[in-house]
């Protein structure tokens, strides 16, 4: 009589799930990791996407193929809604998946802070139809901009805000000003680009609020001297149709808004019916499990882990990929008959941020340096985290052209309905 | 007293309108060149996006910045959906435009034949949107199957028709046997990609019919030979949320189908009211000027054309871009004051078709061969034609990685509503 296999299940193929998979697919049980979407996404350069310097398939790759070669690992599409923790089964509505260990690894969406009203007019940018749909409203605004006659609405479509002095909304004005004032230089005949607005918006009193402060600055300093206007301390109370509404009673016309400010747990904690934190991440124990559910693990931008001085570990990659490793390890030893585990420990490897272009910031323990350094680092670290060698040449190569000419290789208004 | 500079307008930039511009870009002449998307397409190579080998971004250019460095070019992206042939202008619906001269290079849309209803069963790729919504439909069918416990659901998502046997159906044909007998292999759990059923279904006698028998012959073995069901004089008369329905009473299950059968002029001519053929394209006169308006040339797949033995000159890139280059060159004579132009002759270089990896049909005059010389002849014409340093080397260099590895680099199931 042979034993049955451990059946795993694994929601998420983004950097915990994935490394989950990894480090359990030698292991003696089968398999399943299920996404909604049929790619892995490396979403540290989505905002490339965004900005027309790289296509969605230079960052994503089909979650299969990079199991092709695991046979216990199964991937499947399919949209989770739910968790049956008593039949231990998981749900898309349709199908009904029996799992002995369940994996979460959900990541976030992003928060309006209870405006999602504002979603329409302020797009976020956390998927790839995000990014898709924030090229297109950047580049159709000077398209628009070119065709109108109208002084204000002119100045109104050469306007762009982005909410959030965080990595994203940094990387994201960075990127901006260079496609706007260097990229279309010289391509409009009614319209100088270069004239362009762009506004980065942070409630908060200073921009990358975890770097070091005197690092926030040397950020500032560089996005001003690309022509971005950084207001800290400044709140946005409204997005509508025609720009943002800001906390002391200014208002911005601006044909562009990107969301770059709040972050909320997917829904698992819902589905298990867990404690969860302020922005709905599930409380896990030492081992990354919930209490009460041994065989279930939450990892990633899902779950709420405290780390070194009780601080909370950051929704980051490196953050989720490390969950992903630990879970792996610890479930692939209980396979084997080894049910302690040290508590998982996050190690912080440091904050990476660039600022436009030959410019970004690192700060890793003591070791701090930003500028053109920086930026090396900052570019062979993420062409390092790249999946497989085509993804590493091409980002490489329209980097370097990107680089050398200023030109940017996606630059489509797709025509979709 | 200065002279007016004459006003040049240009609908169109595809490969008609954009040869048309680069001849008069150095003439004294203010051109403006109206596209509704924002970029130039390179349309032989959207099958391939189609099929997830290629991103948008590596066919397509922004119109603006193939101009940037010609002043007296303004690019506009607007959907000009009349002409007032008295006023002498073009217009949107908002902006109204003055022109002396006119060149209308709409090119041409699909037909169902009177079967709009069709299109939302079986898309058609004449765009980015479409090679997109057909990648996805692709992918997204064996995902279905994987999921499916059906074995007839099964079947039929993993069963694929492809309606027209030209250069666009055959080569969708052999780049779907690829993806999915190939590419695809191994990656699944419960389904066998290279089970796959692909037919081609063409109307006519025999597919490829615009080259000499014998290379449609060599083009069925090919298809056939990678799996392909080839079905010749065989009819669609209905598509629908199943499938389609065959002349000969069939009818086929199919999750994905695919129209490479029809193709109509765009509405030009309706803005004209002018005589046109049964496709509706324009009929021209020998400098493809409008019979009664000598200010106004059609070229490209809108216009129609007699070549060589009164045979029509086909809806094909190479003809397109010949009539581009003569009408800049006779406009830009008729503005030094040369009214006379020699007429338009048609110089037909012969015909490409590329059927899946290491083959392909080249018929050149005399020159006739197929195979492997074929196929690497075919990879370099397309090359060559490609805009720019940048997309010449990137798709190089994927053709190169999906010819040693089988992956294809954009298999993205979009996420969009």
């Amino acid at each position: 009589m042979s034993i049955p296999r451990p059946r795993i299940v694994i929601i998420g193929a983004g950097f915990g799930g994935l490394e989950a998979a990894r480090a359990l697919g030698k292991s003696e049980a089968d398999i399943t990791l299920i996404d909604r979407r049929n790619f892995h996404l490396f979403q540290p350069l989505l905002y490339q996407v965004a900005t027309a310097a790289l296509s969605p398939g230079d960052i994503a790759w089909p979650t299969r193929s990079i199991f092709q070669h695991r046979k216990n690992v199964s991937v499947l599409m399919a949209e989770i809604t739910g968790v049956d923790t008593v039949a231990r089964t998981v749900t898309d509505g349709t199908a009904v998946i029996p799992y002995d260990y369940l994996i979460i690894a959900t990541g976030a969406a992003h928060s309006y802070f209870g405006h999602d009203e504002w979603s329409q007019f302020a797009p976020a940018l956390k998927t790839i139809d995000d990014a898709l749909k924030i090229r297109e409203r950047l580049l159709l605004a000077f398209e628009q901009a070119e065709l109108s006659t109208d002084p204000e609405q002119r100045l109104r479509c050469m306007t762009t805000v982005i909410v959030g002095g965080g990595a994203t909304g940094v990387e994201m004005a960075g990127a901006i000003a260079e496609l706007a004032h260097r990229t279309l230089l010289g391509e409009f005949r009614q319209i100088q680009p270069e004239k362009t607005r762009i506004i980065l918006i942070e409630a908060g009193p200073r921009i990358l609020p975890t770097f070091p402060a005197h690092m926030s600055e040397i950020a500032r300093r560089s996005l001003q001297s690309m022509g971005v206007d950084v207001r800290t301390g400044s709140q946005v109370t409204d997005c509508n149709a025609q720009g943002v509404a800001l906390s002391d009673g200014g208002h911005i016309d601006a044909a562009t808004v990107i969301w770059a400010a709040g972050v909320a747990a997917s829904p698992a904690g819902a589905w298990l019916d867990a404690a969860r934190d302020r922005a709905g991440r599930v409380q896990v124990t030492a081992d990354l499990t919930v209490q009460g559910f041994p065989e279930i693990y939450v990892i990633g931008d899902t779950a709420s882990v405290r780390g070194k001085g009780d601080r909370p570990v950051p929704g980051v990659a490196p953050a989720a990929k490390q969950m992903g490793q630990y879970v792996g390890k610890v479930l692939a030893a209980r396979l084997l008959g080894n049910a302690t585990a040290a508590p998982f420990v996050y190690s912080n490897l440091g904050d990476l941020a660039t600022v436009g272009r030959k410019s970004a910031l690192v700060s890793m323990g003591r070791l701090e340096f930003s500028g053109f350094f920086g930026w090396l680092f900052w570019c062979i670290a993420h062409i390092w985290f790249l999946i497989g060698f085509r993804s590493r040449v091409v980002v490489t190569f329209n980097w370097i052209w990107n680089y050398v000419t200023f030109k940017r290789s996606a630059r489509l208004i797709s025509d979709r309905d």
